[in-house]
């Protein structure tokens, strides 16, 4: 496995001819390639351009509908339901964002299911956006089904993502943006690709027995909830889960559970779906709504300090600030530019070819 | 360790007066007491009356005021802070959940960030209070530090717990109500009384080490976040303690991180607090105000039938769908009355002593 390292611009420039080429309006093909390099500047390789193909595979699928109407079709003052109409999550979950920020702004809070979308990147895109804003910014997706219910032996979630953003004063905002599956799914390709096993409590075979081997989840077997069994909390995680999957898709009208869309084109939905393609939940709160701004930055600033200095175990390992890795990638990338895998760029000019665009390097 | 079952009625009836006693109104007597025996009768025997005494405790330091002046401070159309002038967590969280539900009949949702409480029992008491008014609830609380973030070994979080609570239609709510440590601190209180370890990934020692013995707990260890280890996500447990600390102390303006005042009376609060008593962070959304109730209901049913027919690994061990033990044990308890271990019985039968009220049997 070999790195080719590229700047920023070049793998932006490149993501975003693609987009334009399925169709895509330039400011949907700007957004969405926004939302990939964003993920790769901060160190989240798999939710990168390594997904760029993906997209491209659905679109061919006539899964993914490049020139969305994207609206809101129900709505209170401060709750909406938005119909992504087949788009990418890429730009749907920015307009669902929008919509949140603007009812926050106007009443405090704004809270916005979407149906009938697909994947939207990293979660952590989308909360920011409110953190830009001086708000509170919570964003949650329903997956492709991967993860097993404690006691099943069944893929009936996906790694569900929660993330929360919170604004700091002088130290960046707060973000926990986590899967809800004790390991994500790219971590599993990692092992594979290195052929390593795993740790116990990853993953379970096909009848869910534990299991160490990245192929055993290939074979039908499935992720673990965040706790990995039921004596160390899995049942924690799969309420999380289920409260992603809820939130994002029961809420607004998207398919749920085991028939959440699965982002692989070469599996297809099942049959008989219960909703419209994939769930997201968006969310904004202005914290001046609860206290002044500058109160909170403070206690906040605090706060941060304070456990960054919690006695460590080990006095070269300190507390990580949750976001904080996330940013020194972002601050390290920019700089010093993205480190693809060999195989991502050849996937990726093979795309490319077919595309008739220019290859990556 | 002997088991003394009792009426509902019998323990609601001590319970009230024993609120009474600290000079509670009736009101808030019989709220104070719903609540505990609510958790008792959900089976949740570590927030039930078995905790009365501590708040009476509290009471005798004069951390308790039982005629507070509940009230809010600040707000928008959607938002809220509320002061609960040091009172009963048990009459100030319904306080401020009502407040939400009032702001979300009006604008579709409300949140309500409370500051100056104590511990407000189980957090599913007052989610449920939304789900009432088809509206999903949230209730979080930051409580007692005992809780070590990851690479740490001070104890820097509570169990802080996180609470979803949706309506369904011909099935119970879906209720998920959990602690963000990997196991809740009433578990470790069952195994010191019968001498017993318990698993690795509960508990380290005052080092940091793994340790399976509850003495270690005591002796200056630490719970450890959901995922109890770096390799199983414990710092994804750590960021849900995080962001629950965030939401019910920082955006509150209570006391955060390890300033949260102990629950028990013979632990001071820390000097120089941050802030004013503990926090909570309660929430409602009115279904409709993303898609008719009846249609939600409807999918919420087709959810809860798909995960109890998951395939399950033991035939004998279905999918629990959460919410559903505690509703069983409700429906026994209300019949078959509520098992009290006897030291609980005489730790209230002293209160009761103190107080000059009747023994309980």
């Amino acid at each position: 496995m070999e790195f080719i390292t590229f700047s920023e611009d070049t793998l932006r420039n490149f993501t975003e001819n693609v987009f334009k080429k399925m169709g895509c309006s330039d400011e949907h093909a700007q957004l969405a390639a926004d939302v990939l390099i964003k993920a790769d500047l901060r160190g989240i390789d798999s939710h990168g351009v390594a997904r760029l193909t993906g997209y491209v595979r659905l679109w061919e699928k006539k899964r993914i509908n490049p020139t969305p109407n994207i609206r809101i079709v129900h709505e209170t003052a401060t709750t909406a339901t938005v119909d992504g109409d087949a788009g990418l999550g890429l730009v749907v979950a920015p307009f669902a964002m929008k919509v949140a920020i603007e009812k926050a702004e106007k009443y405090g809070s704004g809270w916005v299911a979407v149906k009938n979308s697909n994947h939207f990147g990293i979660a952590g895109y989308h909360a920011l956006m409110a953190v830009e804003k001086d708000m509170i910014g919570y964003a949650l997706t329903n997956a492709s089904p991967l993860v097993a219910p404690t006691f099943s032996s069944e893929r009936m979630l996906g790694t569900n993502p929660i993330c929360y953003a919170f604004p700091a004063g002088k130290f960046p905002p707060v973000i926990v943006d986590m899967a809800t599956s004790t390991a994500a799914n790219g971590k599993l390709e990692i092992a594979q690709r290195q052929g390593k096993n795993v740790p116990e409590g990853w993953i379970q075979d096909k009848d869910g027995n534990a299991a160490l081997h990245p192929a055993d989840l290939k074979n039908g077997g499935s992720l673990l909830p965040l706790g990995s069994d039921r004596e160390h909390g899995s049942h924690k995680g799969f309420g999380l889960s289920a409260t992603v999957d809820i939130l994002s898709a029961v809420l607004s009208g998207a398919s749920y559970g085991p028939w959440a869309p699965p982002f692989v084109a070469f599996m297809d939905p099942l049959p008989n779906q219960p909703g419209e393609g994939l769930g997201h939940f968006l969310g904004a709160m202005r914290v001046d709504g609860f206290r002044p701004i500058e109160d909170f930055k403070s206690n906040m600033d605090n706060w941060i300090e304070r456990f960054k200095n919690a006695k460590p175990i080990d006095e070269n390992q300190k507390v990580i600030i949750p976001g904080e890795p996330e940013l020194e990638a972002e601050k390290d990338r920019k700089i010093n530019g993205i480190p693809l895998i060999d195989a991502v760029v050849n996937d990726l000019n093979e795309v490319a070819g077919k595309l008739g665009l220019q290859s990556l390097k």
